[in-house]
């Protein structure tokens, strides 16, 4: 998608070779223009899907993953990091380490809102090592629903999530691909 | 907002004369056409006063804030709750407490995203006692941006929140006013 990767050039700060920061973009501030514009793209990508759900997590990805839903006409969920008050017992829950944060934390869907009647696009606004989306999956898959694929904004190709989640057969679809920040530089593939 | 109170009628789960989960339309799943009829109704009341930038917390307020970003075609910046490696030294910070999840936390804007030029209308999923949006006040108040007002989709009125805002001179809007919860009956103001 050729309109992230400028958007990318021009605010993308390079924390180091392994780090790249999007707030201006997808983390902390949001374009509602590109982010529907974004949304539109992986509506387009699993249009003929019957998709029924679209699940992301919060927070960085309720907004790409809101505008796909919106294009689609599904609803959206998204995964909670931890329980409050307000949180069901019926939930699916799966522990899953954060590559930015440096933490682990419990992710989790409520039971109502994810069955075997779905046909569910995992979207998210990052990927790397791909551990959030392995926890997503184990949760889709623990719901009976059938996963259609992912939809990432920013794929960094260089650390293994994208790659070793295709190779266990699921549709990875990603808006960009960032192939190496060495140097300083932002290479896409 | 006739659809909203007809929503929360049907889904809404009341825990304790106090606390009504609206998982099913707010904080954990989101019916796309719902949030944009949301958005859009928070742009029309705030449409003829030059907003600049919407401002929202993390996690549930993103989606009707998002939308309303997308009617008005200006920015959304979502305050973090804390922070993690990516986040920015040069930030606002607020200290608060969260009624629903019973702890403290802090909550983060960038000084990037907001500043004395932009003109911000701050939407929330809930108002109870009011303190994140206070914290968030003081947020807008500090980065010299002119408070516009608040744009909330479910004030529990029988808390103080919206109320003690309203009387500190700053114009509330809120989609839905939930009276009481008394007798485990939604009564709307």
């Amino acid at each position: 998608m050729e309109l992230l990767k400028q958007k990318i050039r021009e605010v993308g700060v390079i924390l180091s070779d392994e780090v790249i920061k999007l707030d201006a973009i997808l983390n902390h501030a949001v374009d509602p223009a590109l982010t529907t514009a974004m949304g539109r793209e992986f509506a387009r990508l699993y249009r003929d899907e019957n998709v029924t759900k679209i699940l992301t997590i919060e927070s960085s990805g309720i907004p790409i993953a809101f505008a796909a839903a919106q294009e689609l006409n599904v609803p959206l969920v998204f995964a909670r990091r931890k329980k409050s008050l307000n949180t069901e017992t019926e939930t699916y829950c799966e522990r899953v380490p954060s590559f930015t944060k440096g933490i682990v934390t419990d992710i989790m869907v409520s039971k109502e809102f994810l069955d075997e009647k779905d046909r569910v696009v995992l979207i998210d606004d990052f990927i790397a090592n791909g551990d959030a989306a392995r926890g997503l999956i184990r949760i889709i898959r623990r719901s009976g629903a059938v996963l259609l694929g992912l939809g990432i904004a920013v794929e960094k190709s260089f650390q293994a999530g994208g790659r070793t989640i295709r190779e266990s057969g699921v549709r990875v679809e990603s808006l960009v691909k960032i192939a190496s920040l060495a140097g300083g530089e932002i290479r896409f593939e």
